[in-house]
């Protein structure tokens, strides 16, 4: 494939995903510090993995909300936990997976992970 | 519930996912050092999480095997990668999460990820 | 024993160590997403460890301080900065873990470890 | 060499690394809880490692770079990118740095170092 | 650029970088599970990162070095200390890299680097 | 003081807690690689903190083996696993730090940690 094509699969993938107004503002504030990270990310992240139909999206988020807790990303794990409502992950599958954060990478990442999953449920209006 | 009756629902999980020789040689292991360990995980990890109906037990496979790789806990990273298999995990499924964690967690970790589960495939008498 | 029990158990020493306001803020904002996090962690990590008779509760928030330092969960060490002093440890002992941080888990986090505990005293009106 | 000798000298390298106006900030906050640790780092971290001539500045910039990126020290990560320009790094210098740790230590880490540098890149006035 | 191309390009830095022999065993092993992700970092890490002309590779080999080890990623650590000579890194070089992880990732790894790297010296018959 | 004071201090307490065969093992085995790793850490992470009266050596080696088990630093936790003997630490003390780490850094630190520690109870022949 051609990485321009990459691009455009990866791009299309990451609005569904993340949302044109999120995808939007990312591009716009591209400049010579971030044109390249973007295009990287974009081609690689998502359409490389993304794209792939050997798993769900919504198995992606999981994979995404564990990985970003365990290792402390909370920026990337708030995007993920905005975003995984578009891949029908629900509060109650966010629930679980905190609760199983809990017994592998400890109560400590758990207890981060729930507050900030509940800052992006309000910010979102959801109700829990 | 009382703490006997969960420790056995745990119990029953812990056999059903890791399998009843594993579960043995942990129990006939257990001495002073480690029989409240032993007791503790299987309440919680066992008992509490992984018997809850909330997720799936192929999704709470994937769950452990990428917040154990990210994190580098690689023993349980293997045992969780060999018990998958229980829980109708395939080796598609996880070359799809070794691929989600080289991009989430880094190409290190999944290298390692990679030549843990082909060992464990090995172990196990499956090709790839 | 019983896990009601346990709660009870787990929910005094929990209010004796972070205070009753906080653990009232806590139980006060449980919801459909957190109450069954909130029962978890009360018996898991207040009802089963910070009761046992085996390590003394300074010694314990010690340990606590080291590993969220280690592992950068910054608001619980905040939250076990604050709730140490309920359990006998002083601003010099602080200071004696934040040196040890530096040389085990490296100069950066103790840095933070440092600001983190400068603005908890702060807080609650400690001169140093 | 007399530990006094060595504070100087670390003092000195920490001087033209980070400016003089932190530098000052520091010592001036310094206080019961906090001037054995800014001893400390001062002999350890600036005398002992950054004096050492095996290495030029610029690189030492990037190793710290990377080292606090991939263990999400973003306090020390931010504090080495505003410094690193005295050592001759660029903004050049630091998008390379990005795409090897979005490829090392995974994208979440990269995403949040992009944003980390572009924040301290404002305050520097430093257009990219 | 066709993705076959960056394939290419990305195959012979790894081959400068790792050496033949490495790339033509990792190569040889490939199977199912095996194949797509080797093609993923030869294009991603190699083709992407590592050709790029905006830091020399010796360079790239610290960050890498320095990134491994900070991570407890130690088989990637192992092999980049390998293939760093081919990149103009020296002994002495290691030496350094080592020290500065004891000041920022902590003693703890800095001895595990520095134990691994002499392993690494051992095997290519170096002596120090 | 002078730096050869503070090696001698820091000398006698790594012999005092890690034994003199593993200190004049490691002495014996210093190089050009080495030599200057060995001369910092007896300096810095012995003569300078575990010399401080602030906190006794019971206390500091359960700071050591909450950080790097933590931090999966495994072949440090074993040296100090071993070494924490000489400091009074009893094998109830570490199963009581094994068990508060599986609530703070999660399950599977406590997995390996507790198997570690029994592989070094084996070595030095104490049944528990």
């Amino acid at each position: 494939m051609d990485e321009k094509e990459r691009f455009e699969k990866g791009l299309a993938v990451r609005r569904a995903v993340l949302g044109d107004a999120h995808v939007d503002r990312s591009l716009a504030a591209r400049d010579s510090f971030t044109t390249e990270f973007q295009d990287l990310i974009t081609r690689y992240a998502w359409g490389e993995i993304w794209t792939r139909p050997g798993l769900d999206r919504k198995t992606r988020s999981f994979l995404v909300l564990a990985m970003t807790a365990s290792l402390g990303r909370w920026e990337e794990f708030r995007l993920h936990c905005r975003a995984s409502f578009s891949n029908g992950v629900t509060t109650d599958d966010i629930k679980e997976v905190c609760l199983q954060i809990a017994v592998y990478a400890g109560v400590p990442a758990a207890n981060t992970a729930v507050k900030e999953a509940k800052e992006v449920f309000a910010e979102l209006g959801i109700k829990t």
